[in-house]
């Protein structure tokens, strides 16, 4: 019951001094130490290794993300666990740059940022009370929930959609294909945080910022592939929406030239919304790893056919 | 027992139409209107009028903002009574430019603006957990206070300073000039939130910035008088300081060719942390004048000899 650590050699040096600690009796092998693949059990690793049927008894894969669509799109073998990491750092990391990112959005940001390049002293706007400012989270999973929460205490206007009902305390949340347009429609600083599927793939598009309220704002911390490029360039343009926090993009890194670096309207960050602190993933990996043992459900077990 | 609002005509009719509905006794002159200055009992403005001796009768100026020093220098009449605006929009304004602040420099915005422009994609730091963040506030007035509030739930562990001694939840409070050493030296993001007075005049200075720890930050929403700006200049020169949030200078509008305006490390905004909303400005005003008709205690009254 070997649990293989398929990370750079220096953080998974500090996950195994960790899990030793806390699970003396589970055996923890290293990239570039010796591997008797049919004896692992467990697998912590960012995407799936070559020659995934070497590990025949394979029973649990640890994502040492959120996301965890590069596995589905790669297939996981039949009977294995996909474990998604729910990590309440990863989780606050999230609603610290989402909070940043709406209130910059909120404030005028990009249009100050701008100002102090061109070196002009000027207000951009008087922003309206929170309370009138509609801001709606795309995704309402663990992490759509959480920045919801960080939100609230400023008083936004806050709603959000997911792909099945939901009720959450203080958003208006809408749900389905019926429901994005009205969701839409009412959406001043849109946030996306969608898992990626072929159902979200290119949605953040030119139909959908048409369906958004004039000068509208977008975050999009959730896939590159959900967002068509030039339809947001288009719609920066036309001033439907009047400036964009991009924390993802297809490809990534962003190549050099790209419109998105020197648009004025963009501010971009190098998918730096959630990292994975090593600290933070051994409590949740080995806890994982005890529920199991003990043929117990264990903490963000993914559904493949849903994709999340 | 008439009210003078000695505003910009625009802004003065919204407000004498709302007082109009809650006052409807209180007769209200404009600045573009016949005035009897020995009518006058309430004065609402941003700065004294010339020649006060006029208004024989005023009994209490309402400043359109959080700050007063202005009125203070200029000196307030013996017997006059000057309020200053506690709104909550106000707070709630201070509340978001904070906090988008202290989470811009805390996930190192600057840094990622910075490498945008070079079209770099790259990771600036794995920022530390916030509980790991020192947050201190200088200045636990109801703004400063309001700004730990919001600060909170993310986690960061908070500090203030103060003239004198405070207890606030959750909050390490230092105060006096003993107190300040202390405070600074465990103060990763400082955010200056304090009144201009003799005292705070310059206090942003290089032998403040030496007390810090290296590599701090700072977010000042004071005023410009208390920042030595070649100091600053130093401190993020030497690495002492990382980046800064500017919202105030001295004078404003900073005058162009100056070094905040292109420095990679400053995001500078033009004194827009607060901006007052007439909307809110009416019934704060109105409240108090009810409460100084029948006696009682008015809302934000300054004692001048402390400068705030």
């Amino acid at each position: 019951m070997t649990c293989f650590l398929n990370i750079d050699a220096e953080r998974g040096r500090l996950l195994r001094t960790y899990l030793h600690q806390v699970l003396p009796d589970l055996p923890v092998v290293l990239q570039d130490e010796v591997l008797d693949p049919g004896a692992i059990r467990y697998l912590v690793t960012w995407t799936l290794p070559e020659d995934m049927n070497r590990f025949r008894r394979l029973e649990v894969i640890f994502s040492l993300g959120a996301g965890v669509d590069q596995f589905i799109a790669a297939g996981v073998p039949e009977g294995v666990q996909l474990v998604r990491l729910i990590d309440p750092g990863l989780t606050a990391m999230m609603q610290e740059y989402v909070a940043m990112a709406v209130l910059g959005l909120h404030r005028d940001l990009p249009g100050y940022l701008s100002n102090q390049r061109a070196e002009v002293w000027q207000r951009v706007s008087v922003p309206p009370p929170a309370q009138e400012r509609r801001v709606g989270v795309m995704g309402l999973g663990v992490l759509g929930q959480a920045v919801l929460q960080a939100l609230a205490p400023f008083g936004f206007a806050l709603s959000g959609w997911a792909r099945s009902p939901r009720r959450i305390d203080g958003v208006r949340c809408f749900h389905g294909a019926e429901g994005l347009q009205e969701f839409l429609a009412q959406t001043d600083i849109l946030v996306c945080l969608l898992p990626l599927t072929t159902e979200t793939e290119g949605i953040l598009s030119g139909d959908l910022f048409a369906r958004l309220p004039d000068q509208a704002a977008l975050v999009h911390v959730g896939r590159g592939r959900q967002l068509d490029h030039p339809a947001l360039l288009k719609a920066l343009e036309s001033g439907r929406l009047r400036a964009a926090v991009l924390d993802v993009t297809e490809p990534e890194p962003l190549p050099k030239g790209h419109a998105f670096w020197s648009h004025p309207k963009v501010l971009l960050t190098p998918h730096i919304a959630c990292i994975t602190r090593i600290e933070a993933l051994g409590p949740a990996v080995a806890a994982n790893i005890t529920r199991h043992q003990e043929g117990a459900q264990m903490e963000g077990v993914v559904e493949p056919q849903r994709g999340y």
